[in-house]
This record gives structure tokens, C-alpha cells and sequence, in this order.
């Protein structure tokens, strides 16, 4: 069932292995087939070296195993909230990654500093509230996706591709998987460009609006001219 | 004699090697089989690359070589010292990795920053007081697994797989030789997103007990829901 | 046509990938003949591993494509600004790497703290004034190559081959395209040198001029005693 | 003629390349073979690619050629009166490794932090003056090895194997080329540590004398008992 889904899954996850991104089974990307409504995510703690498509857990979008031996990933409430919230989107990554996951810790968005995140991500990648007592006790994954829907109530999720979870790590997400792990490998990036500028210049902030925008607008949008499929 | 331990115990030490949390012999892995009270040990100061089964070290628990040509590991006497007191661990693992070491150079327990750090460790991880003179110029390395154990007399060592040493570096264990090579790569981890995070937010403290409770429960006890063998 | 050409800038830019300066199409190496005045350039928005001597995209000096099927680098007209008025470099090369783009997003040139930056810079390495609105707005790319030209009114760009463009990245130059990949690796390493340094000892200036002459000037000039080409 | 120390000086030059402490021709190995008073040293300016046995060049103490087409390195006058003066080393190796060179750019020693740095080096690895205008203007490869010589007067350096040039980089010597390298390889480590130790806890000073000579000398002199050699 969905073969061609789960090999676009289970691929997503070994390039999320290969980028450096994840250690042991710290990270997992799921994709979404949006006629039939499944969802197909990792199983839980499995090492990246067992992985293959056959593995692959497929849900409906109520949390139903549709197909599987094997428990999904722990973090299946997130990605499925995110699936029913952003109806565009085609699949989901989250990691534990270094620099991501040090702004997250630190519950400070990561500022646009310069045009290699301008080039991605169209303003501060945001980071959601601390959760309550009662959010972490009962539901914590779901409510975790919450959090984040939460704090995109007034941002464009397609044009920002990516949330800090406050105290834990990055989710970010795209058109179809691959793209969902890009844009954790190049948040990456952003995020340890952003430390380290911090570090050496304090009292810096964003880049101009005018530059942010003529980098975003330049490879994506209407009037992009960058790559070759404009 | 043990043959499978040393097995066990000789990849564990390669698995240090690979994992480039060493460099030449500074680090060393020992096992342990209490049915026989038996320890198995790296030699001291060996390359890795000449490493095999054969050449693990067999010691009783007070220190007397069962088998073996070689000198153990000068470490040999910490690892005894906590065998003997921590009597459910399988596996200790010793390393000077980078960020951990930091840490231990500082003499700072390294506090719970994020999520990553709860699930493994269960509150900040410890460092030991410095030792006295006296316990440095006879015994010394007994004296390290003692300050090791005075550090554990309030502290569960099954939920804190994981002590620096004060001025020198990090010692971890599990239940196998195996597990407490990834104690001391998730460590590693784990203090260099403490100490990025602290660069980038100083006055950051820990993240919530309730957090903290639920990623590690999540992942270890009773009620755990990571993974699949619970 | 100048298949020479278009071999050594097609290597150029690999050698940039295998110096793992560039993740993705971040970054672009073109090279000219000067006798015919056609630019060789990477095309637009592809990956490394689909580029072969056939994909890349010849110009003429006022930006018109001589050949090739693909468009070329969204960055060409800084290109072919730089091209027209430092008569003599032969190759240029763009990237967004890590350390180097740290210093241009704090928009602080890099100062000369030690010998490894004389051996191939002499003196600060130049940022670029932030760009106005309007030069944003229209003609982007051209006005970023006038920018680095400004920034070049009194200094001598066959002894200073490096710029920070500010809030984006570095361009490097170089007698042919390998040459340019060459000085964007050094001045990475020279970039990452100088952040740390300057954490180190924030207090920290110049080296002194005679030491930065020494160093420069055994290595490059008529008295150049370094190397076996002199 | 001295076919093995020609051996041994090329291998210890690539072990350099193969340790990530050089990029292009950043740094030169020698070694000396003292019955003929004879020293073999890396060519200048080659790369370690094209570096064989039959490239390195052997000169007497004086700094004569006695084999060899090509120049030797621009650094040889420092290697040789280091050779005269510290009469019992075998080997010399100098980098531009990361950092290593960022703590003498900042002419800061490195001060003994943790038992890492107190296993190989007894001490703070200490850093020479600033060199006057008139040394840095004629011989000043032979002038900064004269400042490392001073830097000595009162210090061992067989217990001290290792140098800070100011404001430009680390020597290191042993009793062969192969031991000067892991020196610079060691020291490489522990200046990162020193580092990063530093800016966790700025007003660190040394590890107390008494577990600084514990740790060094169980790794050497007539009471060590690490290793298997002793």
C-alpha cells in the first residue's frame, strides 16, 4: 500500500542519517499522501541502519495504524497535528541537531542575519511558549503540534518552513519529505551562522526588510528568478 | 576464559574509537560478569588499531589478574571501585572527549538544557569534589572511583549514567559495555548543546521538573512509551 | 567552444563542493578568457552532481550568453562587474561559508591577527557598505559588483583577492578559477582563526605592519623566497 | 643516503596532511640523525600529495645543502637552531593548526586546565615575545628560533615539547619526526579544550601542582606506570 510513499519516507530518513543531522535514532520524517489521507512515518527508536521501506508505519489522520508490525515514532501526535493544521504541506522532519537545537533551548528565535537564511526562511525562525504542567502531563506530543499551530497563527507556515519547539528541538517541513529535510540541513546551517555572528557582535539584529525580501522573493514566489524552473 | 566478554568488551573499545570520542589510548571500556565477578579491561596505553579480544585483561573485583600479559588500563582501579558499589552496572566507559572534558576542566555539573539531556540523564550531571593531596600522591585512582561514589550517595547512578570527574574528564557505565559507550556519546552530545547554549543565553538554568520527568520516564521505567521493547 | 575554459571552472566548482565550502548550489566559481572576452559560469540553482563542462554557461562582458542551454548564476552580474574593472583576475569565486559569512552578517571586516592571514592577505579583510533600497530594489546583483568596487577605490585587489559583501558573504578572486577556490579556503580558515582569536582576547588589534609585510611579501613579489617558483 | 630518515621524515609529513592539522603546505616535519649531524626536511612550498621520500632534502646543521634539487622549507633556519640547541631532540614538527594558532595569535600561554593537557605537558605551554622590527626584517626564520630558544632558558623542554610563536603559530619536537607530530596533534586537542574551558569559566587558572606532576609523570620519567614500556 503507498509503496512509492514509503520509500520516499524511509529515503528521507536515511538522507536525514547521512546529512550528520541525527545520532542513533534521534530524529524522524513522515509524508503524507493527501488524497487517501495517510500518513506514513518512522517506527519508534529504530537505528537508521535497519530502516527500510517495508518498516514504514502507515496512519490515517486520526491515529490509526492503517499499516505496520512495528510502534511509529513517539512524536506521531506532532507530526499529525501539523498534517490536519497546514493542509499544503507534504512531509515533516524533526531532529535534535546541534545549533537548531540550541536556540530552541534557549527559547530565542533565530534572527535573520543574513542572506543564506533570508534565502529560505522569510523572517525570524519562531519558537513556541513553554508548555504547562498540564500540557506536558496527558497528550504532550499533541500538544506539542498545538504549540506550534499555535504559534503560526499569524505567520505563513509556506513561507516559513520551520519552528523552534521551546526546550527540546526543531520540526520543520515542505512540499514532500526531501524537501522537509532540506529545510532541517539548512536551518542548520542558519543556526550555527546565527550563534556564532551573535557571538561575535552582540547587539545585532535583523538584516533589512528590503534585503530579507529581495532574497526570499528571489528564488521563491511569482517573480523568483533564481535556479532553473521559473 | 569469558570469552564472549572480552568479545563484547574489545568492541566496545573499537566502538569508542570510531565514534572519535578518542584519539591514541585515552579512553578505555571494561565489562563485567557477576555471576563469575569477574572484570574485563583494555591494557593500558594500547592503539586501538592493535586491539583484539585477546588482548582484553581479566581482573577479580579486588584487583588480581586472572588472564592476561599485558598491564590493565591505570584506570583499572576506578572502574573495580565502582563495580563494587554500583553493583546492577554491566559496563564502564572512560573518555577525554571534547565537550564533556570542558565540563569536568570547568568543575560544573553540566545542567538539563533541553530534552536531549532528559532523555538520558535524569537531572544535571554531576561532577565530583577535587581530590585532596593525599588522595592524589597514594591510590589515586582508587581515590577517583571513591569521590565517584561519595558524589552518587544522594543519587540514583541507574538514572545518571554519568560522573565528571573534576579537572580531568567523564566516566559512564550502563548495563553492558555496549551502553556505556553511548552514555558517553550521548554526554558529548549533550555538553556541547549545554555549553553553545550557555554562550548563548548565560543566565539559562534547567528546564522544567515536570519536562524533565516526562522525557526521561517516557523513554526509561516502568511506564515508557519509546521505542519497542516495552 | 573554449572547452578549456569551461573544464577548469566546471573543476573549480567541484573542487568548492569537495571543500565542503558549499552545501546544495550554495556558491559559484566562473573563469574568463581575456583574449576573447567570454565569461565561463555556473548555471543557476544545480546541484554539483549534475555538473559537467557542457553545463556550463559562456557570456559575453555585457551579459549576453554566447552559449549554453541553462540560465546562468543568479549572481553573474556581480561576475562580470568585478570582471571589467580588475582587469587582471582571471577567476572569481562565491560562497556562503560558514566563517567567512559570520564576519560579513556582523558587517566587520577581519582583521590581519596572525601570520596565516599575512601569508595570503595583506591587511584587513574589506566589507562592503550596506546596500540602499534602491540599489536593493533594481539591478541587485550589478549593484552588489559595484559595491565591492567602491570598496576597492584604494586598495589593491591583486594583494587583497578576498571581500565580505555585508550582510551576505564572501567573493574571492584569483589569477584563474582554481586559484579563487583556493583563496575562499584560506580565507574560511582565516575567518574561523579570527573569530576565536578575538573571543579568546577580544582586545586584540593587528599584527604588527612589519610582520604583516614579512609574511606577505615572502610569499608573493619580486623578493618572494617561499615556494619553488620564485 | 639516510634512506630511513628520509623515510621517516616524509611519513611523519603525511601523518601531519592525514591528522586534518594542514591544509596545502601549511606546516613542515624534521627529523636529524645526530651520529652524521645531518637533517632531512619537507621541500618548500610542496604539497603533501606530491610529497616521496626521494623529495626531502638533507642539510647539515649549518643549513648546507648536502641532497636534494629543490629549496627546503622557508621555516628550516628555525628547525635547525632548535636542533643546536635542544641537543637530545630527534624531531620537529611546525603547523597552523586551528587551535593551537588562535592561542598564539592572542600571545597567550595555554595554561594546564585538566589532566588531558597535564599527561603530555608539564606546564603551561608557554608563548615567545613579539619579535622586534629588526629581527622580523633580517633572518627572521633564524631569529624565531632564537626567541624559542630564549623562551626556554629557564624551562625543560623535554618536559615541555611544545611552543606558541607569537602571533603565529606552535612548534613541536620529540625524540623522532613521528613524535613531534602527535605532539602538535595532542596540543592541538588540548589548546581546543583550554579554549572552550575558558569561556564556560573565565576566571579559571591551572589544576592544582600536585595532580599536574601525578598525571605527568605516571606517563613519564623513572616512575611512570602507564603504558606498557615502563
Amino acid at each position: 500500500m503507498l509503496k512509492n510513499l514509503k520509500i520516499e519516507v524511509c529515503e528521507a530518513n536515511l538522507e536525514l542519517k547521512r546529512s550528520k543531522l541525527v545520532i542513533y535514532s534521534w530524529g524522524n520524517v513522515s509524508g503524507i499522501n493527501r488524497n487517501e489521507g495517510i500518513v506514513a512515518i518512522k517506527p519508534s527508536g529504530i537505528s537508521y541502519d535497519e530502516l527500510t521501506p517495508d518498516g514504514i508505519i502507515l496512519l490515517d489522520l486520526e491515529g490509526n495504524i492503517v499499516e505496520g508490525q512495528l510502534r511509529p515514532s513517539s512524536d506521531t501526535p506532532t507530526h499529525l497535528e501539523l498534517y490536519r493544521n497546514f493542509e499544503d504541506i507534504g512531509g515533516i522532519c524533526h531532529t535534535h541537531s546541534m545549533n537548531a537545537t540550541i536556540w530552541a533551548q534557549a527559547c530565542q528565535p533565530i534572527p535573520c542575519l543574513g542572506t543564506t537564511h533570508a534565502d529560505y526562511f522569510y523572517g525570524p525562525v519562531p519558537v513556541t511558549r513553554s508548555m504547562t504542567k498540564h500540557e506536558i502531563e496527558a497528550d504532550y506530543e499533541l500538544n506539542t503540534g498545538k504549540a506550534i499551530v499555535e504559534t503560526f497563527k499569524d505567520l505563513n507556515h509556506a513561507q516559513m518552513p520551520a519552528v523552534l519547539v521551546a526546550n527540546h528541538g526543531p520540526f520543520t517541513w515542505g512540499p514532500n519529505p526531501a524537501k522537509s529535510v532540506e529545510a532541517s540541513i539548512v536551518l542548520e546551517q542558519v543556526a550555527e551562522m546565527a550563534l556564532k555572528t551573535i557571538i561575535l557582535k552582540p547587539e545585532l539584529t535583523a538584516i533589512p526588510q528590503k534585503l530579507l525580501s529581495k532574497h526570499y522573493l528571489r528564488k521563491h514566489g511569482n517573480n523568483a528568478y533564481y535556479g532553473q524552473n521559473y
